[in-house]
């Protein structure tokens, strides 16, 4: 026996109940591992989509920040982050679960879970495992930011705010949502029942709007970079290396598929080949729509706008994946594709700076996904068939009414509010001790050889 | 709870039988939709193989054509594709099923089984499950194309010959053999019972050669790229970027894994392992052999011959790969990376431009794979330990005379006359409609300013 | 019916037992393959890391070596490696299992197993997916060599060592250790009864030390490139794409989560979440260390030492990974990721030429990481919720004593001395027939244009 892991010590032969069991957790455990991995990839996508859409002079440091973003992000949420987002607590943050300790005894599930992590009881996998799932979604918010404050941002100020970020920000708002807090118990009825919530299956607003905001606060307060914006008008700064971008965009689209799928954190056949299946729609509208969409309006299918509009699709349906039907998925996705075409040139008229699109995609499009959920959801049914039993209210265009819609409101102005007030604060904060960005100079010359001391593409000739 | 995906109402809890058949429904989908993921990247692999292979003036018209093609193909698929290939009709087509729609009590398999796409009730795994899979496959045959007729096709031609290819002419072949159709019921004896019927696992014939005579009609019709060849022979046209195009080949490597072993679509444990490891020999071997034969034949172990000698082996033994033991994979393979050598050369011999071997890899090996199927199938059997009990019959080398090959033949003609015709008719009236190429100062100039209005590479100095 | 793989005949309906236990093995298989996949894609990750880490003009000559390494080694280990390091034998060698060959019955376990492959009779898989696991292990041996020799080795050398290296010597000192050879059953007592083992978990020591003495080796006796080292010290030779040695060092990080995690070889739940999350937590601390150490040390934070210092914690924790606790994992990381840059300056100090830090990594903290089983150790119990109930005796540091300490130190001696002496003879033997070194004015010209005719980047301005 080279390894021994797997050897337990018996006494009584497991019973037929015990086995059956076991294999479901140790189904559960395999799903939520392989989504996690393809999640964690998604830092690839993010690392190559950035650094292309940048210029090479910048390119070794993007590639630095989001290499180093979510080693980060790996420190920041298991020591608090974690602990902050599904640790006991009160309706705004968690108050236990500090690097991972304290009591717990998954793999039980419902009234058999005895811990700290009530708002996780309800899936049946390792207290690791749910940690290693929660923790690369925190990674993906960092990972949104620093796309659009690239190209002049100090790298020490990145970090700082990384860490802030995933382990303070982002736990908050999400313990609000999936950590049993206020927004999961918005409305309740004179006997405590629950009538009303927001909901957000796979994070549209949780992960990507969040990012967003944080995005949106840091572009803002640092300015566009040098020589973008004159009186003549916009300077496009075309990326450097599109190639890797569309990898990118391909490895965050595979990603997805963990995301989306995964965040069931449970082998439901009939659940995850659903949201494969509206998460896959969504984000080929979205690329559909997107190339039309600028091809008439820009005149040209720029394929950066393909790249957008596919994540625009995927970032749209996020919050609903596992509550609409597919035709409806992709009328969402086409949407979002639509959507993200004039953001990005809106955001550019407003001189905001988002060099990749960042703002556009997952704040923009973020907010339109969850939006989607209080319009697209078919309601929770008993009947055979039906898509979920508990879940969102039945959406508006379905004849539902604003049941749904109204929760969905408050939830995107109360976590929009919330992210953007601390983040700007925290800019400011980091911009008072270590400043925020690079000095002009440098940026001139480019942060590889000023921040790194080394360039992407040593022994290629270029432009000057 | 934050989700309730899983929740289902229960009034008496489920029986054992329940239990171990719905783990199994788990299982079966993880690995479906598992296998499902890892052949979408594979649009990854080919993405960055064709963008590699070809010049740096059209790096973002191929990168664009292979983005949006998988997002095209999602649509066509999902509106009659599906229906057309796997929806219960005649022995030529599916007449129903589109948009997913109809009766379907999927996962029930066999005679339990009450819809309208029988051609798949033989896997007991989710209707949205079994049409991702299909799906992702379908997307690779609109991807093989993409490569063949790079550096000059217009990008809306492409685009529409797409639609048409996955959306109608795939799923037709397709029906043939895999939705239940003709091929799949070749010879019947006189109470009706089929005694000899065209076998093709994976798709060496399904999926790569319908693949490559679309291509191999676009390439001839669109004619060289301008300069290729002159009366005084060939001129090579090397890539651009061969990092991200040997990327692409490990990429496409990682995705047969899903290909092959996930066309079971139900996790068979002794099946899934043999057909991994058949597929990785004959890689294995289709690139040692390739890389050798270059080398003596071409003087140099030229890297392109490498790549495309591993993905022949991949082609060659993916039709074969359930069926036949793992000492003829790797014959398979070395073959397969034999002939591709001699293939490109002649193929580039005849004047046909093919910008990155899609035709030798995809449409000859496809062939040769196809034939391997009635050469080394082992022959199904009862007895324990056998590869396969339903399936191909005794192939000639192992004794089995021509019984199998000569429905392998049939096939390869039936489907390649088909393919050849149909996709002639279609670029013909793309042609006579939009046109095919673009105009020649365009070529010259390149597709990325003219079509696109962008460039790849933006920042580097380039040869002029 | 299309396939007929998961169809078997019976005459009587399994029993419940039946179907549970083949429930277990679809499962641990499913698991074994996707682990295998991910580690699969590791050389995709070696070949951009290495390649992006070198200069242009020999970017085809390490893609091409990177590319056909894996191929040779499938044939390798198929062929002898297999039968070497997992058939039976004695306690230095296995002798039988040549070409998959021989009596086996997998997936029977422990006392049902019958055949010749004994040291894997413990997980429960068919021999193709135990073969599959452990091949693409073998492969990665011969990668991490690829690094350390690049821009100088003679294109056929390589590949005649690398098949020497995953054919003969990785299986022999990995007989030793995961084969049930001596190193497994160090000491005994009067009974016979093992009290003290060599323990590597997924090894730091029977792959990354075994590959990195191999470089050493390697790098030592082919010298440094011309213009390394002149009197005036030692010149930088940058990498020429960062961007995909980045994109590298993320495939890497994806692919231990197969490397470490799958090494159960059986879906164990916790094992499997706990191995998970160490590893992960290891690689972010080992990042975070080496940015940090590296700013302070050479004030700037290097990407390559963030990369490389990622690469140091996944390699250090991979010996101790199921056996320690989350905050030992981030010490192990961190002092790694302290160690690699420290070990990167002392071996540029001494001259060893070792373009992309592959000795520092795989050699330097496969040490430290073989060490730290005996220092961090739980030690087995069958206490509940214990980590391991059978494995290596408490480490030093949590007051073992040197019980375990002593068994690595003699395992890491005892390995290291045969891989650096019989790869010193292997590379010797090469020289002697076809010669080790490229001349000098192809080096200079690059090798790319030299071996391969060819070049990576055409169409690009480069510096001469």
């Amino acid at each position: 026996m080279v390894w021994g892991v797997a050897a337990t010590a018996q006494d009584a032969p497991p019973t037929t109940e015990e086995v059956l069991a076991s294999l479901k957790v140790g189904q559960d455990t395999l799903w939520v591992l392989v989504a996690a991995f393809l999640v964690f990839f998604m830092n690839a996508g993010f690392c190559m989509l950035e650094t292309g859409f940048c210029r090479q002079k910048n390119a070794v440091n993007i590639l630095a920040k989001n290499l180093i973003v979510f080693a980060l992000s790996t420190i920041a949420f298991w020591a608090i982050g974690f602990g902050l987002m599904y640790g006991d607590g009160n309706p705004f943050l968690g108050t236990a679960g500090w690097f991972l300790g304290g009591a717990d005894n998954s793999p039980m599930t419902g009234d058999d879970y005895k811990g700290i992590f009530n708002a996780l009881s309800w899936t049946g996998v390792p207290l690791n495992a749910k940690f290693l799932f929660q923790l690369v979604f925190a990674g993906t918010s960092a990972t949104i930011v620093s796309g659009a404050v690239a190209e002049r941002i100090k790298f020490v100020s990145f970090l700082i705010f990384s860490l802030i970020l995933t382990g303070i920000l982002y736990p908050i708002t999400g313990h609000w949502i999936w950590g049993g807090g206020w927004l999961a118990n918005l409305f309740k009825d004179a006997n405590g029942e629950v009538t009303g919530a927001f909901w957000d299956f796979a994070g549209s607003t949780v992960v990507h709007s969040v990012g967003g905001w944080a995005a949106l606060a840091g572009a803002m307060l640092l300015g566009p970079r040098i020589g973008r914006y004159s009186s003549s008008g916009a300077s496009a700064m075309p990326g450097h290396n599109i190639s890797i971008a569309t990898l990118g965009c391909l490895i965050l689209w595979l990603g997805w598929f963990g995301f989306n799928p995964g965040s069931t954190m449970a082998l439901d056949p009939a659940a995850i080949s659903h949201i494969a299946v509206t998460t896959n729609t969504a984000g080929a509208f979205g690329g559909v729509a997107a190339t039309f969409t600028a091809w008439v309006y820009l005149g040209k299918p720029d394929l950066s706008m393909v790249i957008n509009g596919i994540l625009a699709g995927l970032v749209g349906v996020t919050a609903s994946c596992a509550w609409v039907t597919i035709p409806w998925s992709a009328v969402i996705g086409l949407i979002a594709g639509i959507i993200v075409v004039f953001a990005v040139t809106t955001i550019d008229g407003l001189k905001v700076d988002d060099p990749v699109g960042a703002i556009s995609v997952h704040l923009v499009c973020g907010v339109w996904g969850t939006l989607c959920v209080g319009l697209f959801s078919e309601g929770p049914s008993e009947a055979e068939g039906a898509l979920y039993t508990a879940g969102p209210l039945r959406g508006l265009i379905l004849g539902g009414g604003f049941n749904q819609l109204i929760p969905q409101i408050i939830g995107i102005v109360a976590v929009g509010a919330f992210t953007l007030i601390t983040t700007v604060l925290a800019w400011f904060v980091i911009k008072a001790i270590v400043g925020l960005r690079v000095p002009e100079e440098e940026e001139i010359k480019g942060l590889d050889l000023s921040e790194h001391g080394m360039e992407a593409y040593s022994g290629f000739l270029k432009e000057s």
